[in-house]
Protein backbone atom coordinates (compact mmCIF):
# COMPACT_ATOMS: atom_id res chain seq x y z
CA UNK A 1 0.00 0.00 0.00
CA UNK A 2 2.88 2.47 0.86
CA UNK A 3 2.23 4.86 2.45
CA UNK A 4 -0.37 7.91 2.86
CA UNK A 5 -1.16 10.69 4.89
CA UNK A 6 -3.88 10.66 7.43
CA UNK A 7 -5.18 13.83 9.87
CA UNK A 8 -6.40 13.43 13.21
CA UNK A 9 -6.80 16.64 14.93
CA UNK A 10 -7.74 17.61 18.67
CA UNK A 11 -7.16 21.80 18.77
CA UNK A 12 -5.12 21.61 15.89
CA UNK A 13 -4.39 19.48 13.11
CA UNK A 14 -2.18 17.23 13.58
CA UNK A 15 0.19 15.36 10.74
CA UNK A 16 0.49 11.55 11.00
CA UNK A 17 1.84 9.35 8.64
CA UNK A 18 0.39 6.12 8.28
CA UNK A 19 2.82 3.20 6.86
CA UNK A 20 1.46 -0.48 6.49
CA UNK A 21 3.74 -2.88 7.69
CA UNK A 22 2.41 -6.09 8.18
CA UNK A 23 -1.44 -6.68 6.61
CA UNK A 24 -3.38 -5.05 9.11
CA UNK A 25 -0.76 -3.56 10.80
CA UNK A 26 -0.41 0.31 10.74
CA UNK A 27 2.33 2.29 12.35
CA UNK A 28 1.17 6.01 13.04
CA UNK A 29 4.24 8.49 13.82
CA UNK A 30 3.49 11.71 14.82
CA UNK A 31 5.35 14.06 12.29
CA UNK A 32 6.63 17.69 12.93
CA UNK A 33 6.01 20.58 10.87
CA UNK A 34 9.63 21.32 10.26
CA UNK A 35 10.13 17.46 8.97
CA UNK A 36 10.65 17.40 5.44
CA UNK A 37 6.18 16.89 4.52
CA UNK A 38 5.93 18.93 0.88
CA UNK A 39 3.73 21.63 0.78
CA UNK A 40 1.84 19.68 -1.98
CA UNK A 41 1.11 16.55 0.46
CA UNK A 42 0.32 18.97 3.69
CA UNK A 43 -2.42 20.65 1.18
CA UNK A 44 -3.74 17.42 -0.39
CA UNK A 45 -4.21 15.64 2.81
CA UNK A 46 -5.42 19.08 4.72
CA UNK A 47 -8.35 19.07 1.91
CA UNK A 48 -9.21 15.83 2.18
CA UNK A 49 -9.42 16.20 5.95
CA UNK A 50 -11.18 19.62 5.73
CA UNK A 51 -14.14 19.17 2.99
CA UNK A 52 -14.86 15.46 4.60
CA UNK A 53 -15.40 16.89 8.01
CA UNK A 54 -17.47 19.77 6.87
CA UNK A 55 -19.25 17.35 4.85
CA UNK A 56 -20.08 15.12 7.96
CA UNK A 57 -19.68 17.29 11.10
CA UNK A 58 -19.19 20.74 10.78
CA UNK A 59 -18.94 21.36 14.11
CA UNK A 60 -15.71 19.49 14.50
CA UNK A 61 -13.87 22.21 11.69
CA UNK A 62 -13.56 24.17 15.55
CA UNK A 63 -10.37 22.04 16.09
CA UNK A 64 -8.84 23.35 12.58
CA UNK A 65 -9.13 27.23 13.98
CA UNK A 66 -7.72 29.38 16.57
CA UNK A 67 -8.24 32.48 18.51
CA UNK A 68 -6.28 34.58 15.77
CA UNK A 69 -8.12 32.80 12.67
CA UNK A 70 -10.25 34.39 9.91
CA UNK A 71 -12.87 33.17 7.79
CA UNK A 72 -14.28 35.46 4.99
CA UNK A 73 -17.25 33.86 3.91
CA UNK A 74 -19.34 35.61 0.64
CA UNK A 75 -17.84 38.90 2.47
CA UNK A 76 -19.10 38.58 5.51
CA UNK A 77 -15.63 38.46 8.05
CA UNK A 78 -15.36 36.43 10.92
CA UNK A 79 -12.66 36.05 13.66
CA UNK A 80 -12.01 33.62 15.99
CA UNK A 81 -12.42 29.63 16.44
CA UNK A 82 -15.71 29.64 18.15
CA UNK A 83 -17.36 32.26 16.08
CA UNK A 84 -16.07 30.69 12.98
CA UNK A 85 -17.96 27.32 14.29
CA UNK A 86 -21.09 28.94 14.77
CA UNK A 87 -21.05 30.60 11.51
CA UNK A 88 -20.55 27.35 9.42
CA UNK A 89 -23.26 25.31 11.54
CA UNK A 90 -25.59 28.18 11.05
CA UNK A 91 -25.44 27.81 7.47
CA UNK A 92 -28.84 27.38 6.02
CA UNK A 93 -28.62 23.78 4.84
CA UNK A 94 -28.01 20.58 6.85
CA UNK A 95 -26.29 18.56 3.96
CA UNK A 96 -23.53 19.18 1.65
CA UNK A 97 -21.21 17.26 -0.56
CA UNK A 98 -18.26 18.83 -1.89
CA UNK A 99 -16.49 17.65 -4.68
CA UNK A 100 -12.84 18.91 -5.79
CA UNK A 101 -11.63 20.23 -8.99
CA UNK A 102 -8.10 21.73 -7.94
CA UNK A 103 -6.05 22.28 -5.67
CA UNK A 104 -3.01 24.37 -5.76
CA UNK A 105 -0.85 24.76 -3.25
CA UNK A 106 2.63 27.15 -2.63
CA UNK A 107 4.68 27.81 0.83
CA UNK A 108 4.56 31.21 2.14
CA UNK A 109 4.55 32.67 6.01
CA UNK A 110 6.59 31.16 8.77
CA UNK A 111 8.85 28.21 7.53
CA UNK A 112 6.08 25.12 7.02
CA UNK A 113 3.06 27.70 6.39
CA UNK A 114 1.19 26.38 3.02
CA UNK A 115 -0.98 28.54 1.53
CA UNK A 116 -3.56 26.28 0.12
CA UNK A 117 -6.36 27.26 -3.28
CA UNK A 118 -8.87 25.14 -4.08
CA UNK A 119 -11.81 25.02 -6.62
CA UNK A 120 -14.66 22.77 -6.85
CA UNK A 121 -18.54 22.38 -6.43
CA UNK A 122 -20.81 21.97 -3.64
CA UNK A 123 -24.43 19.95 -4.09
CA UNK A 124 -26.93 21.21 -1.13
CA UNK A 125 -29.12 18.45 -0.20
CA UNK A 126 -32.19 18.80 -1.73
CA UNK A 127 -30.62 21.33 -4.81
CA UNK A 128 -31.25 20.12 -8.21
CA UNK A 129 -27.64 22.13 -9.23
CA UNK A 130 -24.63 22.31 -7.87
CA UNK A 131 -22.67 25.70 -7.22
CA UNK A 132 -18.94 25.97 -7.82
CA UNK A 133 -16.72 27.52 -5.68
CA UNK A 134 -13.11 28.68 -5.24
CA UNK A 135 -11.94 28.63 -0.94
CA UNK A 136 -8.37 29.14 0.29
CA UNK A 137 -6.09 28.78 2.79
CA UNK A 138 -3.63 29.66 5.13
CA UNK A 139 -2.08 27.06 6.97
CA UNK A 140 0.04 27.52 9.73
CA UNK A 141 2.16 25.13 11.86
CA UNK A 142 2.14 25.06 15.33
CA UNK A 143 5.22 24.42 17.74
CA UNK A 144 3.21 20.49 19.02
CA UNK A 145 3.84 19.64 14.99
CA UNK A 146 0.69 20.49 13.69
CA UNK A 147 -1.22 23.01 11.67
CA UNK A 148 -3.94 25.08 12.21
CA UNK A 149 -5.93 27.27 9.51
CA UNK A 150 -5.21 31.31 10.33
CA UNK A 151 -6.58 32.24 7.12
CA UNK A 152 -9.62 31.08 5.38
CA UNK A 153 -11.34 32.80 2.51
CA UNK A 154 -14.21 31.40 0.67
CA UNK A 155 -16.66 33.12 -2.52
CA UNK A 156 -19.01 31.23 -4.40
CA UNK A 157 -18.54 31.26 -8.49
CA UNK A 158 -21.77 32.28 -9.96
CA UNK A 159 -22.14 31.85 -13.46
CA UNK B 1 -12.33 64.71 -4.56
CA UNK B 2 -10.75 63.85 -1.17
CA UNK B 3 -7.73 60.96 -1.29
CA UNK B 4 -6.91 57.91 -3.05
CA UNK B 5 -4.39 55.52 -3.38
CA UNK B 6 -2.60 55.09 -6.13
CA UNK B 7 0.34 52.72 -7.17
CA UNK B 8 3.76 52.64 -8.49
CA UNK B 9 6.65 50.82 -8.71
CA UNK B 10 9.86 50.24 -9.83
CA UNK B 11 11.42 46.93 -8.66
CA UNK B 12 8.27 46.67 -6.08
CA UNK B 13 4.94 48.04 -5.69
CA UNK B 14 5.40 51.53 -4.08
CA UNK B 15 2.04 52.70 -1.96
CA UNK B 16 1.72 56.69 -2.67
CA UNK B 17 -1.03 58.71 -1.21
CA UNK B 18 -2.01 61.15 -3.56
CA UNK B 19 -4.05 63.96 -2.63
CA UNK B 20 -5.82 66.51 -4.30
CA UNK B 21 -4.53 70.31 -3.23
CA UNK B 22 -5.49 72.81 -5.91
CA UNK B 23 -6.81 71.79 -8.99
CA UNK B 24 -4.11 70.40 -11.23
CA UNK B 25 -1.84 70.15 -8.29
CA UNK B 26 -1.53 66.41 -6.78
CA UNK B 27 1.21 66.00 -3.13
CA UNK B 28 2.56 62.89 -3.53
CA UNK B 29 3.89 61.24 -0.46
CA UNK B 30 5.27 57.23 0.19
CA UNK B 31 3.62 55.43 2.95
CA UNK B 32 5.97 53.14 4.67
CA UNK B 33 3.89 49.98 5.12
CA UNK B 34 3.91 49.67 8.43
CA UNK B 35 1.74 52.79 8.44
CA UNK B 36 -1.96 52.59 9.06
CA UNK B 37 -2.74 51.51 5.91
CA UNK B 38 -5.90 49.37 6.23
CA UNK B 39 -5.60 45.77 4.65
CA UNK B 40 -9.13 46.49 2.56
CA UNK B 41 -7.00 49.79 1.03
CA UNK B 42 -3.93 47.67 -0.05
CA UNK B 43 -6.36 45.43 -1.58
CA UNK B 44 -8.16 47.80 -3.22
CA UNK B 45 -5.50 49.36 -4.83
CA UNK B 46 -3.48 46.33 -5.66
CA UNK B 47 -5.82 44.97 -7.64
CA UNK B 48 -6.74 47.86 -9.70
CA UNK B 49 -3.30 47.90 -10.41
CA UNK B 50 -2.43 44.56 -11.20
CA UNK B 51 -5.50 44.23 -13.75
CA UNK B 52 -4.83 47.54 -15.64
CA UNK B 53 -1.30 46.84 -15.90
CA UNK B 54 -2.16 43.42 -16.96
CA UNK B 55 -4.39 44.61 -19.33
CA UNK B 56 -2.23 47.37 -20.84
CA UNK B 57 1.36 46.36 -20.20
CA UNK B 58 2.16 42.63 -19.11
CA UNK B 59 6.00 43.15 -19.00
CA UNK B 60 5.76 45.66 -16.66
CA UNK B 61 4.19 43.23 -14.09
CA UNK B 62 7.85 42.19 -13.50
CA UNK B 63 8.11 44.89 -10.86
CA UNK B 64 5.82 43.14 -8.63
CA UNK B 65 7.72 40.37 -8.31
CA UNK B 66 11.20 39.26 -6.44
CA UNK B 67 13.32 36.12 -6.91
CA UNK B 68 11.57 34.50 -4.11
CA UNK B 69 8.26 35.36 -5.73
CA UNK B 70 6.19 32.04 -7.13
CA UNK B 71 3.11 32.06 -9.63
CA UNK B 72 1.29 28.88 -10.35
CA UNK B 73 -1.11 29.39 -13.27
CA UNK B 74 -3.49 27.30 -14.07
CA UNK B 75 -1.21 24.22 -12.55
CA UNK B 76 1.98 25.19 -13.50
CA UNK B 77 4.42 26.11 -11.51
CA UNK B 78 7.27 29.21 -12.13
CA UNK B 79 9.37 31.07 -9.62
CA UNK B 80 10.99 34.55 -9.89
CA UNK B 81 10.27 37.70 -11.15
CA UNK B 82 11.93 36.93 -14.72
CA UNK B 83 10.66 33.45 -15.40
CA UNK B 84 7.06 34.80 -14.07
CA UNK B 85 7.12 37.97 -16.70
CA UNK B 86 8.35 35.67 -18.90
CA UNK B 87 4.95 33.36 -18.56
CA UNK B 88 2.90 36.27 -18.63
CA UNK B 89 3.75 37.86 -21.33
CA UNK B 90 4.01 34.09 -23.36
CA UNK B 91 0.37 33.75 -22.65
CA UNK B 92 -1.40 32.96 -26.12
CA UNK B 93 -3.81 36.37 -26.78
CA UNK B 94 -2.25 39.92 -27.67
CA UNK B 95 -5.27 42.09 -26.09
CA UNK B 96 -7.72 41.15 -22.65
CA UNK B 97 -9.83 43.07 -20.18
CA UNK B 98 -10.42 41.81 -16.51
CA UNK B 99 -13.50 42.51 -15.06
CA UNK B 100 -13.48 41.98 -10.71
CA UNK B 101 -16.37 40.79 -9.26
CA UNK B 102 -15.03 40.31 -6.02
CA UNK B 103 -11.93 41.73 -3.51
CA UNK B 104 -11.53 39.87 -0.13
CA UNK B 105 -8.23 40.47 1.81
CA UNK B 106 -6.94 39.47 5.42
CA UNK B 107 -3.83 40.25 6.79
CA UNK B 108 -1.11 37.25 7.41
CA UNK B 109 2.57 36.21 7.27
CA UNK B 110 4.62 39.31 8.39
CA UNK B 111 3.48 42.70 9.72
CA UNK B 112 1.58 44.10 7.32
CA UNK B 113 1.25 41.12 4.66
CA UNK B 114 -1.96 41.03 3.15
CA UNK B 115 -3.44 37.93 1.05
CA UNK B 116 -5.97 39.33 -1.48
CA UNK B 117 -8.28 37.25 -2.83
CA UNK B 118 -10.22 37.93 -6.08
CA UNK B 119 -13.05 36.31 -8.47
CA UNK B 120 -14.11 37.97 -11.64
CA UNK B 121 -13.86 37.40 -15.67
CA UNK B 122 -11.20 37.82 -18.32
CA UNK B 123 -12.29 38.93 -21.99
CA UNK B 124 -10.00 38.08 -24.40
CA UNK B 125 -9.64 39.87 -27.85
CA UNK B 126 -11.75 38.35 -30.57
CA UNK B 127 -13.41 35.79 -28.70
CA UNK B 128 -17.24 35.95 -27.80
CA UNK B 129 -17.68 34.91 -24.24
CA UNK B 130 -16.03 36.05 -20.97
CA UNK B 131 -13.55 33.47 -19.03
CA UNK B 132 -14.52 33.21 -15.30
CA UNK B 133 -11.39 32.71 -13.16
CA UNK B 134 -10.20 32.93 -9.33
CA UNK B 135 -6.71 34.27 -8.02
CA UNK B 136 -5.27 35.19 -4.64
CA UNK B 137 -2.02 36.82 -4.07
CA UNK B 138 0.10 37.54 -0.88
CA UNK B 139 1.35 40.65 -0.80
CA UNK B 140 4.77 41.55 1.44
CA UNK B 141 5.91 44.71 2.45
CA UNK B 142 9.50 45.50 1.79
CA UNK B 143 11.66 48.00 4.39
CA UNK B 144 11.89 50.39 1.31
CA UNK B 145 8.14 50.96 2.34
CA UNK B 146 6.34 48.97 -0.47
CA UNK B 147 5.26 45.85 -1.28
CA UNK B 148 5.94 42.50 -3.55
CA UNK B 149 3.65 39.55 -4.66
CA UNK B 150 5.53 36.46 -3.07
CA UNK B 151 2.55 34.14 -4.13
CA UNK B 152 -0.12 34.42 -7.07
CA UNK B 153 -2.47 31.34 -7.87
CA UNK B 154 -4.62 31.53 -10.63
CA UNK B 155 -7.23 29.55 -11.92
CA UNK B 156 -9.92 29.70 -14.32
CA UNK B 157 -13.13 28.47 -13.86
CA UNK B 158 -14.47 26.48 -15.74
CA UNK B 159 -18.50 26.41 -16.12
Amino acid sequence: MGRCVIFTHSLALSLAYLTDGEEGTALVSPLTASEAMDPDAVAKAFVEHYYRTFDSNRQALGGLYQDGSMLTFEGDKIQGAAAIVAKLTSLPFQQCAHAISTVDCQPSGPPGGVLVFVSGSLQLGGEQHSLKFSQMFHLIPTPQGSFYVLNDIFRLNYA
